[in-house]
C-alpha cells in the first residue's frame, strides 16, 4: 500500500529558514531552520507577543481520542484539513488511521497534493474548468491518487462533465462524485430526495464521472446542542441516508464501487455516527469529516462538541490544544487594559478570546489563573480587556496573558508558523516544534 | 538624502517564484516568477476564484490624491502601513512624498526594516524588552534609520527605559518617544492633560529617551460622520493640541527637536487637519497616519471618509481600488445561491461584501452591473447570496461575481500575493502586477 502522504515533503518543512516574515519568531531566531529551533527547545519567554501556540500533548491526545472514537463507532474519519492547512498535522491524522483528508476547495487540494496526500475528499462543488482540468491532470499523473468531489444539481454535473469531456483522455479514470444532500435553510446541497436522485442519475450517466456516494453537512442546519437542534440534525441525516438507500435500491452505483456516505463537522459527530453508522454494515463506507477536534477550543466547540464540556457520547473528552498569548500594553482607565493582539492575530467570529492565565512580568512569579477579566473588543492590532474598576487591579503593563480561543479555523489562518509547546500550563513552556500552515 | 526605502529589495520581490502556496494563482503559473507573469499580462479569466484584486489606476489615483490633499492642507503623511503590509505599496507612498511609514507593532517594523524603510512611526506602546533591544540594535546599525514610538503612562516609560538602560551603549542615539493622549472611552492614551504631562516629563528625564511629540488616535472615539461624532473628535483633537502647546510652553522639548503632533485614521483626516494643522505654523510637524485611503473601499470608508461618498472636504474623491471575485457554486433554493469565497478570503468585520458586477459564464456576454443581490453570511469557505425568490433568477452556477469590500485591513491580510488589474470594470481585466504582502 502506498504511503498516504509524502513523508519526505513533510519532513522537508523542517529545513525552512525562519526570518522577519514569521511573526511568531524573534530576531534571535532569524536565519535558522525550523529543525535548528526544534533541537534547541527554546522557552516561550523567548518568543514575542502576540502569539498563537499549539499544545503537543493536547494535539496527540485529540488525534488519538478521535481515532479511537471512530474505530469504536465503526466509522471512517477524513478529517477536514481546512481547519489547520498544516501538512504536518494532516500527516499525524493520517498516521493515526484517517481514511482521507477532507478539503474545501481546489487551492487547498493543491497544497495537499504538494505533500502527496493520496486520498482527498473535496467537500464542495468544483465548477471552474481551470480547476477540473488540473484535477484531471493529477489523476492522470498519479494512479494512486484518489479524489472525490460533490455535486448538488444537474447543472453542476453538466458543467463538470463538459469541462472534462473536452479535456481528458478516452481511457482516463473517471472522477468520483458524491451527490450532496442539503436541508431547507441550509447551505449547499440538493433540497429534496427527488432532486438528489436526479443529480445521482446525471452523474451515473456522465461518461467521465462515477457516482461514488452521498454527502452533506449537518452543521449548516444548527449551531448548538439543544434537543431541538439535535432533532433537526438527526432528521436531516435520516433524509441523507434515505437517498443513499434509494441509490442502492435503484442500482445506480457501479458494482465495483464501495459507496461513501459522509457527513459530520465537529459539533454533531455523535449524531452522525448514530444515524449513518448502521449503513456501514451494508457495504457502505461511512465517513466523518470533523476537523476542529484536532485542537478543540475554549469556545464554540467546548460548548457544542459531543466530547466537550457537556459530553453526549462515551470516550475521553477532547482538550483545548491552542492558545493565544498577548502582553498588556496600556492601562489607561480604571477597569480597562489594552493588549497587543487583535483581529489579525486571534479569532473573533465565534466569540472573543478568554483570559485564562497570567504570566507576570516580574521574574520569579509563577503563572496563575485569572478570573474577572473579559475581552470586550478586538481592533486590528489591539485587544480591549475589561475588569472591575473598583476591585484590585488584576494586570499591569508588561504582564503576559494566555487566552483560550473560540474557532480554530480562524485562528490557524492568521499564522504561517505556529510554535508547539510541551505544556501550556507550565510557568515557561518549552517550544518543541513549529508547525507550518499554508493559507 | 538617503532613499526612504531599499529600492533593490522591493524590486527583488519580482524574482519570487509563485506556486501552489499562492491561492491567487492557477497551476499554469506555478514555477514562474512574479516578473515573468507581469510581463505576460494575463487576463483575469485565467485566474481562479476566490480572488482579491487591486486596481492599478485606483491605487495611483488614491496615492496621488492623498499626497496632494496633505500638501494643500500643510500636513505631512505617514501612511499606516499595517493596512497593506505590502512593501511595494509603501514604496509608492514614499515616492509620492510621504514623510514616514506608520506601523502598529514590532513585527510590522521588522518587515519594513527588511525593505529598508528609513523612517517609521510605531503608533503603539512597545514594552517587551525583546523588541526594545532589537530596535536599539537597528538604530545602532543604521545611522539613517529613524523610529518613533509611543508611551501613555509613566510605568510604560519606566519599562522602556529599564530595557534600554541595561542594553544600549553610552553614546547610543536616544529613542524618540511620543506622548500618547487618549480620550475617555477610547483605546490607549493618557486620559488627562496632567497624566500626559507626567508621561512627557518622564520621557524627557529618561537618559536613553527623547521627547519627540504628542500623538493619538481619534478613530477610537467615534465610528461615523454624524455631527456628534465630528464634534467629539474635534474636542479630543483640541485636548491633544493643548498638551503639545503645554509641552512647548514648559520647554520640555530639546532645542534641536522638531516636535511631531500626530493623529488621523482614514475617517477624520479633515478634522485632524482642521484642528491640528495650525500647529504646523509654529515649528511643529503635523503628521497624518491614514492608511486605508490607498485602496479606499465600498463599505465603511466609502461611507465615512472625508473624500468618500459624502465628501466633507475639497479635492478629488478617493476611488475603491480593491475588489473580491467569486464563482457561484450552488443554487439550492429559490432566492439563494452560494459562492466559493468566505471568511478566509474576504473581510467581514465591518460589513459583508457587496455584489457589484456579474461576469457570466457564457462566452461572449459582457460583464454587467447587478442589483438586488445581498450577501447575508460568510462561512469559512462559502458565501451566502440572497435575492428575490419570486423574481427572475439573477445568477447561475459557474457565473463570476465581483464584490465591493468593506475594510481593506482585513482584506489584505487574507492574501499573500494580490493581482493588480488595469481596470476592474473591464469585461476581462488585464493583470499588470502582483503585490506581495507580509502577515
Amino acid at each position: 500500500m502506498p504511503a498516504p502522504f509524502d513523508v519526505a515533503a513533510v519532513a522537508a518543512l523542517g529545513g525552512e529558514r525562519v526570518g522577519w516574515q514569521h511573526k511568531a519568531l524573534p530576531p534571535a531566531f532569524w536565519g535558522r531552520t525550523v529543525d535548528d529551533i526544534r533541537a534547541d527547545k527554546p522557552r516561550l519567554s523567548a518568543l514575542p507577543t502576540p502569539l498563537l501556540t499549539l499544545s503537543a500533548t493536547g494535539l496527540e491526545h485529540n488525534v488519538a481520542t478521535m481515532a479511537r472514537w471512530c474505530a469504536d463507532h465503526g466509522v471512517d474519519l477524513a478529517p477536514h484539513g481546512k481547519t489547520t492547512m498544516a501538512p504536518a498535522l494532516w500527516a499525524a491524522q493520517l498516521e493515526a488511521g484517517s481514511w482521507a483528508i477532507t478539503l474545501a476547495n481546489p487551492f487547498q487540494l493543491a497544497v495537499a497534493r504538494a505533500f502527496g496526500v493520496s486520498r482527498i475528499l473535496v467537500a464542495n462543488e468544483v465548477v471552474a474548468p481551470i480547476h477540473l482540468r488540473w484535477i484531471a491532470d493529477e489523476l492522470a499523473a498519479d494512479q494512486d491518487f484518489e479524489v472525490l468531489v460533490w455535486a448538488d444539481s444537474t447543472r453542476t454535473v453538466e458543467l463538470i462533465e463538459a469541462a472534462r469531456a473536452e479535456y481528458v483522455a478516452a481511457d482516463a479514470r473517471p472522477l468520483d462524485v458524491l451527490v450532496e444532500v442539503g436541508g431547507a435553510g441550509g447551505r449547499t446541497g440538493a433540497r429534496t430526495a427527488e432532486a438528489a436522485l436526479a443529480v445521482a442519475r446525471a452523474i451515473a450517466d456522465a461518461p467521465t464521472l462515477r457516482l461514488a456516494g452521498v454527502a452533506g453537512y449537518e452543521g449548516a442546519l444548527a449551531h448548538d446542542a439543544t434537543e431541538d437542534s439535535l432533532d433537526r440534525v438527526r432528521a436531516y441525516l435520516r433524509d441523507l441516508a434515505a437517498v443513499h438507500l434509494r441509490l442502492q435500491a435503484d442500482n445506480l452505483y457501479d458494482a465495483d464501487v464501495v459507496p461513501v456516505v459522509s457527513a459530520g463537522g465537529s459539533t454533531y459527530f455523535e449524531e452522525v455516527a448514530e444515524v449513518l453508522g448502521p449503513l456501514g454494515a451494508r457495504g457502505t463506507r461511512v465517513v466523518l469529516r470533523s476537523g476542529a477536534y484536532i485542537t478543540h477550543d475554549d469556545g464554540i466547540y467546548r460548548a457544542t462538541s459531543p466530547l466537550g464540556s457537556q459530553p453526549r457520547t462515551g470516550g475521553d473528552r477532547l482538550v483545548p490544544a491552542l492558545h493565544g498569548w498577548a502582553r498588556i500594553s496600556s492601562q489607561p482607565e480604571p477597569g480597562l487594559a489594552l493588549f497587543d493582539g487583535g483581529r489579525r492575530d486571534f479569532p473573533f467570529d465565534q466569540g472573543y478570546p478568554e483570559p485564562q492565565l497570567l504570566r507576570p512580568r516580574s521574574a520569579g512569579e509563577s503563572a496563575r489563573r485569572v478570573r474577572g477579566l473579559t475581552v470586550t473588543a478586538l481592533n486590528d492590532q489591539h485587544g480591549f480587556l475589561h475588569f472591575d474598576p473598583d476591585g484590585p487591579v488584576p494586570v499591569g503593563v508588561g504582564d503576559q496573558l494566555r487566552f483560550g480561543l473560540s474557532h480554530p479555523c480562524t485562528a490557524f489562518d492568521k499564522w504561517g508558523l505556529i510554535p508547539v509547546v510541551d505544556d501550556p500550563d507550565a510557568d515557561d513552556p518549552v517550544v518543541v516544534d513549529l508547525v507550518r500552515t499554508f493559507f
